[in-house]
């Protein structure tokens, strides 16, 4: 008998016949003699419906009020869940996150989670129950105020019940059965992983795969979660993500299985390029550009500096960011152009950018020549190029990018036999 | 300085402007110079949405799930207000009704208040802020689970809150301006009362009134609460409701008005008649039917029993009920018809009753023969009568109930000189 901790998206629970259907996937697990633990998010649109209806009210609603807000949701979908399985004929308890010992430092919005102390849940679990626990809210000890975990949230808190009850895996159920080599809606080859590193996982996230939230992963590497990323609509296996030393259960004991060079190909569309050009030449000037950027609030990605013309005395420095930060940036910087003393800001949000991920490029050499060779046969333009120890991303024209990752993905070896299905859509 | 209680209902906060409207309202208190604590219902028809929710989703909901579900109501109309307030520049902080220490049994959608701990309702007054608490819930200390106090929830909640912090007044809001002599809609030239008495005001919503809930004003009557009943609407002062020993604030000192004989008329079309004909006319017989009754669930209100004619040694007795509660005691009735004895069993679902109450009716004679002489007057058939000590009941034709209060209530000289205007609607 094992401890799993599962949760659902608010796609997956957005309506009565949804609820339905993941309150048997429960029931189905515990039948199968297993402790459950269920982190569940609100309902479909439920979250935006009350950002609406907060805005229409205030125009910038109290940050202490809006969490009290938001909170509701989850307990909506969770008392509906627990009704849902209890029908079934199984006893099901629903928590708050302030019942289920979700400790939380006082920052409304984007609350970090300091502690976990599940005592009821335990209790619950002792008593055979299954445990439902509202996602993505969590309690400050101080204000004994309800706080929300921001973007992620819900997966955030199955990863944390999963590290605190010591459970043997935490199920992330979405809309897709699995992580890929790539966006299916992009390259209809791409093949699921049966696992993936959580470091692999990580440089996937950030660079546009939409599976699995940064934080979560994060959370789960540091505290040893085995987390199993897979479909509530399938009852296929989705892909493992292993922390250091852990090994995906799929695996015969002994037979270790040669690790891929490269775990998948991203895509990335929501950034724009900024090019600060003429830049003069002497140190410095590249932390007072960034700066003025980090100061105007926008999040930059890859930076590029160009080898300045001897003759110049000038360089240019090129760097990425979310297209919805660019305008802030380029005032700001314009409105240090005298103190700088570049010449010229160029605005390009047409580019798209293309990131391989592999831990093998740890130990294999000639991964990057895969990459440029395949887009060099395709004719695609490299426009800036940035490495990590275990990525490699290119940004290129927008229109390319498809192309490009189609060529690339096939380059690696990496395309499947079959097209894969896709479905819409993620939770919270 | 006083401390104000304010209970605003789920029509009055159905939507963003109508929380902006009480918003305003309740800043306007406080800029008056006022503490000022909240009890809010749900928006609108929200808990009407959630209870259908419930029901697709299990056919009969988990009672501590069905708790859980439908307090998310208030905390989503609670923080939607807090916001509205703060964003006027006054300091606003939401409650929910385990925060605001209303403790209850643990008799889920029907829980009893045991004990009100304010304790962070006064820190926040102390620190200047407007309190707003979720109406209708509570929390168990033993089960530590989410409760609701089920019908009228919200303005006992109000009331208890009042008792706790030894407010001045507890305001009741709704859509209607006050206590009325009769319901304006059957009695156009119904007229407001400054005040009524606590006895008057149960007799009155125990026999059709549907401004304020029996219970709580129960509740304000054994702690002391002085409830005043008034319209979100309009600035006009409402009805206040006494209790022993109180007085209207707006009383003059020292100049005690009159007290009037009849404080108002009630109408109630939501009963049906059982008659049981051919009772053999010896001790016990009326026990063991209203015992066969009460098994049933049925809730009787009036009971009749005709002088048995001596020739046959048996009697007829009637009762009225909830007409919804009426199918299931026919069926019990019947089913025992053998063993009790009776001959017939007659059901009338078009009957209306009509109550003329008013503790002056203590001190005063003749007060029925008035009521009688009204409707003897319109050629009205009287077809029960039922008297407590400051009230009487007549059941009669329910066609008959509008024109026979019409009557009665220009007999005890309560017409007002202009006709009231009406909204519709209540809240819970």
């Amino acid at each position: 008998m094992a401890l799993i901790v599962q949760k659902y998206g608010g796609s997956s629970v957005a309506d009565a016949e949804s609820i339905k259907r993941v309150a048997k996937r429960i029931v189905d697990t515990r039948r199968a003699g297993h402790d459950v633990v269920v982190a569940v998010s609100a309902m479909g649109d439920t979250t935006d419906e009350l950002l609406d209806l907060a805005n229409e009210v205030a125009p910038i609603p109290a940050p202490r009020e809006l969490d009290m807000l938001l909170s509701s949701g989850e307990r909506i979908s969770m008392a509906l869940l627990a009704m849902a399985i209890h029908s079934m004929g199984f006893e099901a308890r629903s928590f708050t996150g302030s019942q289920a010992g979700m400790i939380t430092d006082a920052k409304h919005g984007a609350a970090r989670i300091v502690d976990v102390t599940p005592v009821r849940l335990r209790e619950a679990l002792d008593e055979g129950a299954i445990v439902i626990v509202a996602g993505f809210q969590g309690f400050n000890r101080d204000t004994r105020d309800i706080t929300t975990l921001g973007r992620g949230g819900s997966d955030t808190t199955a990863v944390a019940l999963a590290a605190a009850l010591n459970a043997d895996v935490c199920e992330i159920y979405s809309d897709v059965d699995g992580i890929y080599t790539a966006d299916p809606r992009v390259i209809p080859r791409a093949r699921k992983l049966d696992s993936i590193t959580s470091e692999e996982m990580l440089e996937l996230a950030a660079n546009g795969a939409k599976v699995l939230y940064i934080r979560a992963v994060e959370y789960a590497r540091r505290h040893g979660v085995l987390i199993h990323a897979r479909s509530t609509f399938s009852s296929v296996e989705g892909t493992y993500v292993l922390g250091e030393g852990q090994r995906s259960p799929r695996e015969t004991e002994g037979a270790v299985m040669e690790e891929p060079i490269v775990a998948g190909v991203a895509t990335d569309l929501t950034q724009a390029k900024i090019t600060v050009s003429g830049v003069p030449d002497v140190p410095g000037k590249a932390a007072e550009i960034f700066t003025v950027v980090a100061k105007s609030g926008a999040n930059v990605d890859m930076i590029v500096q160009n080898v300045s013309a001897a003759s110049t005395g000038r360089t240019d420095i090129s760097f990425t960011l979310p297209k919805a930060d660019a305008a802030t940036a380029l005032k700001a910087l314009a409105g240090e152009k005298a103190r700088i003393g570049f010449e010229n800001l160029l605005h390009d949000d047409q580019i798209g950018k293309l990131s391989v991920v592999g831990a093998g490029m740890r130990t294999h050499s000639g991964v990057s020549a895969t990459l440029f060779e395949a887009l060099s046969e395709g004719g695609i333009n490299i426009e800036m190029i940035s490495t990590s120890e275990i990525r490699i991303s290119v940004v290129l024209r927008g229109d390319d990018l498809a192309e490009a990752a189609r060529a690339v993905h096939a380059a690696y070896g990496l395309d499947s036999e079959i097209e894969a299905i896709v479905h819409a859509g993620t939770g919270r």
